[in-house]
């Protein structure tokens, strides 16, 4: 019974492509109809253009959107989005995590911390001439070529060091752009609700709806007297964007187009069946298994070292997340057999390209050869990898590659290893120190290289190096000895380690720079097959894209290139989803479902400030009359019924809508019709994970929190008067 | 934060009473404007008249209710209310449970077993003057007074031993009712799915929604060649009933008015509300507390004795459904602060009382003095009853019981203990061994013990009996020593004490019967003393109803008498409900959701042949067109979205409407608007379980088995034509 329920209503829904997309600014020419047919009133040209409003208010944070909603550089994200910066504040004196904080006026801004950035993308140029012009046919030059050209053209646009440049890939290697983005470099904290607000439900609401999060946070951009970027100093101004976002206090209501931009991180839309057969049938499930054993491992030793528990919150947060998204993934498999649909719909796109006599006949063939080759090669340096889990280890060998990288001219470095990184290098040395420990760090890599004894695709030098063959006891006693004796533990040391030579390296007695030295050569190796099998398929994959692109065209479907971490746009619908049979989920949820899930502990503990401004119905004049939707009020129109009584008033906390969004969206501006901010997407539901491979679009929700929830937090709650005033508030006509 | 999100929706609903009510058939005609209001087009005359279509169709199993469904006394209700029946007829070489039954001609219809009974009201009388007439104004004198006339009035309705006839209080004592119901004693199997359909979901579904149960079965009344009620015969014939009920093969959609007919057992709607505190503070988590004990005690002891696992099957089954029903209260006591609205609403009634000059000032008083006198003798009486919990005491107490009662002439023993009541009694003596353990028996009764001796309210005589006071051990020995050497745990024993005197009690050596006589004197002075309270709210009770019942007619209120097990009629709408903030749950749920729910394992485990007809999308002439209630669809008609395709046709599994039901209503055929079979009533929704105090309309729905599936299942997956063919199947004009 693979095709169950929701295969069903997608296969009968007639809906396919329906708001599908993460489109590249340039391209909202080329979708305006359908932005009009969504009510979307901002012409598409405006869109298009970087320069204009509203893309030139939407800045990236590196890992997260953000966007600019004062004249005076005031950014507005997600509270998870600017944890570190407020976790970086939060003191004994002052749990700004567990408080929330607000500035009352801009001296008392603190810093979020000297490794906070903000990126504007200003200019997006296509560079695929200039990358793949006169490649190599022979693979691994044709690599090279490619990463040359590619740092060259990144040198190039970074001579002014305000700017951040970086070529990106799109449609798997058949078009390059060179993205430059302006670097913010002095990020300060303004206000930012209590955890308990911005991540109210926790990792059980995670990917949940419904759903009552207040997942926002204020921060600002500073810049020197100059008006240029620069590091954080007392001295410096509010930056002025070019522009800022208009908020509309009015909201949304179910029905309303709307549209979203941001950096979604990766998506596999256009991967071929068998990539997701292997993804579905041994990658998710493999990464699941070590994901949870480590989970259940640090939870347990957590629970007798508090020391433990503090130290790997963040870990354990993230492997979480992880874990969820990838149970998601796979009940989402069991639910719809989207093998079978992506199987179906290729078979199609073979039977056409079959008819096409100037097509290479082999085209697919040849690539599947390297995906199958691709797919061996993953098991392999899986178990590999993972065999050299250990932070120490992986240290040392990020230390010992710096150093033979060195020997190079920076230009030819490996990315990475340029002077351009070492900034990140340093600071990564040192962040080490906050969520390690020795203990945790073992008996991980233990479990790890257990799992690699226990499976045939050894590597034999790393034996050689482990000794661990016939005597388990011994072995153990081996790591053990090699956690006693390292001095890497110490940041200083690994600091210095930094400065030091080849040969130093090859002489230390330090048990894992010694093990990094003895793996180094078979790495290289890998590393080497790896960028070998690229070169390959950096020619099959364009191919393929090209012809999918061509039957796409011949179909008159849009075309929109995967994720790829750049900026993007996409748009849909205020809209709720059928859940499973009988069970609608709503476009949006209410201040009063806060109150009804709240229990008293976490993650159900609303701020008491929080609960009692529910409690009095005050929903302020920047919240509008009620947007609930009760689907028998719909009905009552139509077929003879006690009609519900809607105007019982609430400030909607968090909505849906059909936009396309992945990881990397977090803290995107959601904008209604006219490019007026009314949202921030935080999170998706539960059934649309799969959407990384397939978006289904009946049951593909993001998750926003609305902005009247925000504006009454500002007034009703924080009395954040001050921020109120510095936005520009704006009403439907 | 007790008024959460639930209870501020009843607040400013304006829905009060809009579908409450579990109306006595002669009520009809005073609510016939309502009717008509649900378009309810069936004369409210002709639904007051139990001599008339459709009310001479509905019948009771004594704990269900059922319909009669063909002129050949063909008879349709649950399968959990045919359960026992099910049950009889299953044996390792046939297990009906398992696989299910057809029978594909009568002579193949097997005795649902000696027990099973069908009763058909044919006549209430109101009795309130023969009742109440002169009672006495001392107590004790009052209860006997209102117990003989009860019995006289019975003794001479079953005159003619083919019925069996009642007298029920309504309206506490208010009025009185003769009920007079013939006795069809020769119930046969007809036609039941498996268990795996007709208790799909099992304990986990059980009061949840969505819903996917096939909770049907067929039996059949048959009577003597004379057409008189007469126990099984293989000469007996099919009974032809007044009527039978027609059955609308298209079913019913949202929005349609419904009513449904049964024998609803206990609500408490217009009890005062120290009564409901006294209940949800003290009454339900004591009785949760101790249930969930038994549960886990019982299901580790079966869990390494599998006889001990057959045997309690049922009484876990029943306890479990218990435990939910009163995890539902608690919960729903907490999501709604139901003693708040109770509250509010009795201060405006003891408002508007006060302005009566005639009414007693003192009523109220009175009667919460009573009432706070039997909370206490709730109490005292609740542990010491539990301290007798062993089944082998309380069935030497009846015993015991019996041979003093039999002193008395017939007409003057305690109810229970009457010639007309032998049959019963002999068969509860034998049905102990089909569920009784020793070694279960005797674990609760210490647990039970040790509850009465850790707590104050002691009963002096039984704590002498018992000699527990300083000895645990000793005490545990001499418990051991009761079960080695008693004999009733032998059938025939217990049933040669039935017909020993009390002489034989007093001089008996078996430690039950020992004890069951140590402890009759207290028992029966604490009857004595419930009996004297009874008295005592058998006049202040009434006076009260009779206040109340002015203040909602001076309201325009309707009123209705809380459910007593007697015949009544609810009416409502098929509707879904608010579940939770942005959840909405859909009136239909379909075939497809069996199919999803499906995971091979029990409770989702359905037969290959479902699944394999639900994969043929074969929905049959039968079943109509899509019902699906897409929210969505509703929307689209209003304001621009994507309008989902609703021609996704399936049939309909079960559906929800907001008529008024209670234990009891189980099998209750449900309604159209003309009067024609649409669905069987079986389950509640979780948040309506608090219903039977307070029945608030936005959340409280009962869940029907829609007759598409039944007919659908007839049709396409057990072949069952034969029955086809006898029912009347209309569709609609």
């Amino acid at each position: 019974m693979r095709i169950t329920l929701i295969a069903a209503l997608v296969l009968s829904s007639g809906f396919a492509y329906a708001d599908e997309g993460q489109w590249q600014p340039y391209q909202m020419p080329s979708i305006a109809d359908k932005l009009t047919e969504r009510g979307i009133e901002i012409p598409a040209k405006q869109l298009a253009d970087l320069g204009q409003y509203p893309m030139n208010a939407v800045v990236s944070l590196g890992y997260c959107t953000a966007s600019f909603v004062s004249p005076q550089g005031l950014v507005v994200t997600n509270h998870h989005c600017a944890y570190r910066g407020i976790q970086y504040n939060s003191k004994k004196e002052h749990n700004y995590l567990a408080d929330g904080f607000l500035a009352k006026k801009m001296a008392d801004e603190p810093s979020a911390g000297p490794n906070e950035r903000l990126y504007i993308t200003e200019n997006v140029k296509n560079v695929t001439e200039q990358v793949t012009a006169n490649l190599s046919d022979e693979p691994l030059t044709r690599y090279e070529q490619i990463q040359t050209n590619s740092k060259g053209l990144i040198k190039e646009c970074e001579a002014d060091d305000n700017y951040r440049c970086s070529v990106n890939s799109y449609h798997n290697g058949l078009e390059y752009y060179l993205i430059k983005q302006l670097i913010i470099r002095d990020v300060r904290l303004v206000y930012a609700p209590p955890e308990s607000v911005g991540g109210y439900g926790g990792d059980i609401d995670n990917y949940e709806y419904p759903r009552h999060s207040g997942d926002f946070t204020f921060l600002r951009a500073y810049v020197g007297k100059d008006g240029k970027p620069a590091v954080y100093s007392e001295d410096n101004v509010p930056f002025t964007p070019k522009s800022y976002l208009k908020i509309n206090a009015d909201g949304v209501k179910a029905g309303d187009g709307v549209f979203a931009a941001g950096y979604p991180g990766s998506t596999s839309r256009y991967n071929l069946t068998s990539e997701l057969k292997f993804a579905s049938d041994w990658l998710y499930p493999t990464y699941a298994e070590r994901y949870q054993l480590q989970i259940d491992t640090i939870t347990q030793m957590g629970e007798t070292d508090r020391d433990i528990a503090i130290k790997y919150a963040g870990t354990i947060a993230s492997m979480s997340n992880r874990m969820k998204k990838l149970n998601g993934l796979l009940d989402g498999f069991k639910a719809t057999d989207i093998v079978g649909i992506k199987q179906s719909r290729e078979d199609d796109f073979l039977a056409w390209l079959k008819q096409d006599k100037t097509a290479n006949p082999k085209l697919i063939a040849e690539l599947e050869t390297l995906l199958a080759e691709q797919q061996k090669q993953t098991q392999t340096n899986y178990y590999f990898e993972n065999a050299q889990s250990s932070t120490l280890l992986s240290t040392a060998k990020k230390l010992y590659r710096l150093a033979q990288e060195k020997q190079k001219p920076d230009a030819e470095r490996e990315s990475g290893y340029q002077e351009r990184d070492m900034k990140m290098f340093r600071a990564e040395l040192k962040r080490i120190d906050t969520s390690f420990d020795v203990e945790v760090d073992k008996t991980l890599w233990l479990q790890d290289l257990n799992a690699y004894i226990g499976q045939p695709l050894k590597v034999q030098v790393f034996d050689n190096a482990l000794e661990h063959a016939n005597n388990h006891k011994a072995f153990v006693a081996k790591v053990d000895g090699m956690y006693a004796l390292t001095e890497l533990t110490d940041q200083a040391t690994r600091l210095a380690w930094m400065d030091k030579s080849v040969a130093e390296f090859e002489t230390s007695s330090d048990p894992f720079i010694r093990l990094a030295v003895d793996v180094h050569a078979t790495n290289m190796e890998l590393e080497k097959a790896s960028k070998l099998l690229d070169g390959k398929l950096s020619k099959a994959r364009p191919k393929y894209m090209e012809a999918v692109i061509a039957y796409y065209k011949a179909n008159n479907w849009p075309v929109y290139p995967d994720a790829n971490r750049t900026l993007r746009i996409t748009y849909g619908m205020v809209d709720g989803y059928q859940s499973k049979d009988a069970l609608y989920k709503q476009p949006f949820t209410r201040l009063e479902g806060i109150a009804a899930k709240h229990t008293g502990e976490e993650p159900y503990n609303a701020p008491a400030k929080l609960l009692a401004a529910i409690a009095t119905h005050d929903y302020g004049k920047h919240t509008i009359q009620s947007v609930y939707n009760d689907p028998r009020s719909w009905m009552c129109k139509l077929v003879s019924c006690v009609e519900p009584k809607n105007d019982f008033n609430s400030v909607p906390v968090n909505f849906l809508s059909s936009v396309d969004t992945t990881g990397g969206n977090s803290g995107s501006p959601v904008f209604n019709g006219r490019g007026e901010l009314v949202g921030l997407n935080f999170d998706s539901t539960y059934e649309a994970i799969t959407k990384d491979w397939f978006f289904n679009p009946t049951i593909t929700r993001a998750v926003h929190v609305d902005i009247r929830y925000i504006l009454w937090m500002m007034d009703k709650v924080d009395h954040a008067d001050n921020l109120i005033k510095e936005l520009e508030l704006v009403r439907n006509p």
